[in-house]
């Protein structure tokens, strides 16, 4: 069983992984690629990976057989266990508890596309939707408090294989990260009576120079304050606490919003690294409706070092204003390219 | 000048390069290494770098000549300009300044040394002083509110100059993550009595299994919450709430437990890449006197990705007391070495 731990002097928990735990000689491999010559993810391949959780498939095909076109698996090493107990322990000045958690791989398309820019809008609401079906169920587990869906694209970026997929990591706590997040909108409400994401997105829409696409129900944007070089956001134009309150139509404009946002960026500079990481309200508490629910993409172009971990500030040596205009002038080209026989977009 | 940016939601301040921002195409040595065939940093190359703002140095050298043994210059491309204004300013939702600040660099060698380990204990101290030395120098400054001292070593944690030397970025704001911090020790002590460090330390000294090196004045050990595998925290025994309080035989300790501390992390593993933060209280406000500094190394042998930059919890794959065992059994042999004529430590 993993292990979460607090920090005695700040609230941040750590998962440990106590027993399994890697030793000095397991990290000889540093800076080394990993290149598994079997794509675990790939279709065929399905008893590689742990029984499916669930999976979007062709009706009369069996569950960890071929047919789906996208599928949500456990992570084979995860770093939490859903059969932990949910009670804090002491130990001196420290507090401890089990690793309890969820940590799920959504395998983001059959065939091993890398990236998803490569993929149909189709596709990408599909995934937007099966995102949305585990933050669903998970949540039905009380003790869940705080559900993470993130996707890490490149080596330098976390990701340990190719194949385009996200993950999912549920939480008995809410971070203080979010807590913070939570806080500085509820403090902008009080003080002057709006939502602060809704008035960036009136701003952003009205000054247009950090503006990378604006669809009908989304809008894609260059953050004024952006940490990371080419980093975007993408928010709602209507105020949702909730991620997973999405409607249909909705999910169609995210699914266009995001995978162009993709498609430009990694057009600007191939083989881009980038973490996505999904920002939305905690779940079985208080609900919290002042939140703004959105997706930050940050590109991993520039190191954390030092100086962001000792502050929580960082330097951005890449103007937001200057990003968002080269994104804005990468434009996705017609008639669409092939791979693995299916249509991919291309952009110039 | 570059601009201090605030995020609308968070109280997060970062440092934009407006005016020689980095373009798209400045991106595309992505993941290839910088070698420069004449390092800056040595001796005999003075006139490479802007000129000295300190150096500890043979009497009777001139300024910007070698005969040096630790030197301070501005960083070539700084991040910040000491000449910024600090009112700031407001564009709708968003407020920012000036990119006021300093962005020093502190050449640790005259020689080509890659790390702090290499050096004799003699030397880390004159390192320890010339940061104390800038710090009480810079905050006479009384628009500068934090003064960030750290280390890179390793490209994969961010540094771009081989030659051994720290950072200090001196910024006009405390930052909110410095800030939790203190709340967190004033919380403890408004609940238990007594410093959460001081405990923390007592605990550790007690139970042992965490310690790598105990010296008269400095501790250094593996926290409980280890973030990185091989995390190490070095804090003085005795409560003190700035870093530059330090006394005479303190440095000697800090300079032989942080000397053989980092000597047993490069010995254990080979070139680990690690960030070296000192966390201290801010300068030019009402003291904080529940503080207590300390250093914290943080290896870089995981990957900071979507489910790290969106909660700010960490997932840790070796526990901290696997982590401080194999440290311990790493000793120093004698006798010592010899790199560039000099004496250099050896570990086993």
């Amino acid at each position: 069983m993993p292990e979460w731990r607090k920090d005695p002097i700040v609230n941040r928990w750590v998962a440990i992984a106590t027993e399994r735990g890697k030793r000095p000689n397991d990290y000889k491999e540093i800076n080394e690629g990993r290149n598994s010559q079997k794509c675990f993810f790939c279709e065929g391949n399905e008893e590689q990976t742990p029984p499916e959780i669930i999976a979007y498939r062709e009706s009369g095909t069996a569950k960890d057989t071929p047919g789906w076109w996208v599928r949500v698996v456990p992570n084979k090493f995860p770093a939490l266990d859903i059969h932990g107990a949910s009670y804090q322990q002491a130990r001196g000045v420290y507090q401890y508890m089990d690793g309890l958690g969820a940590h799920e791989v959504i395998i983001e398309s059959s065939n091993h596309i890398t990236g998803m820019n490569e993929q149909t809008e189709k596709q990408v609401e599909e995934i937007i939707w099966i995102w949305r079906d585990r933050s669903l169920d998970l949540r039905k587990d009380t003790r869940l408090k705080y559900i993470q869906v993130f996707k890490n694209t490149g080596r330098v970026a976390g990701a340990s294989l190719e194949h385009t997929h996200s993950q999912l990591i549920a939480i008995p706590f809410v971070p203080e990260d979010v807590r913070r997040e939570i806080e500085g909108m509820k403090e902008y409400v009080n003080r002057r009576g709006s939502c602060v994401m809704c008035d960036v997105i009136r701003q952003e829409v009205s000054e247009k120079e950090r503006i990378v696409i604006e669809g009908n129900h989304f809008v894609s944007f260059s953050p004024f304050a952006s940490r990371f070089p080419f980093e975007i956001w993408i928010a709602p134009r209507e105020h949702q606490f909730d991620f997973a309150q999405l409607r249909e139509e909705q999910v169609r404009d995210l699914a266009y919003v995001l995978k162009n946002s993709l498609g430009k960026l990694t057009s600007l500079i191939k083989n881009i690294p980038y973490n996505m990481v999904l920002h939305t309200a905690p779940v079985n508490q208080e609900e919290e409706r002042h939140f703004h629910w959105h997706l930050e993409i940050m590109p991993r172009l520039t190191i954390m070092a030092g100086f962001e971990l000792g502050t929580g500030y960082f330097i951005n040596p890449t103007p937001p204003e200057i990003a968002a205009q080269a994104l804005r002038e990468i434009v996705q080209i017609y008639p669409v390219g092939k791979k693995y026989g299916m249509e991919v977009p291309q952009y110039v």
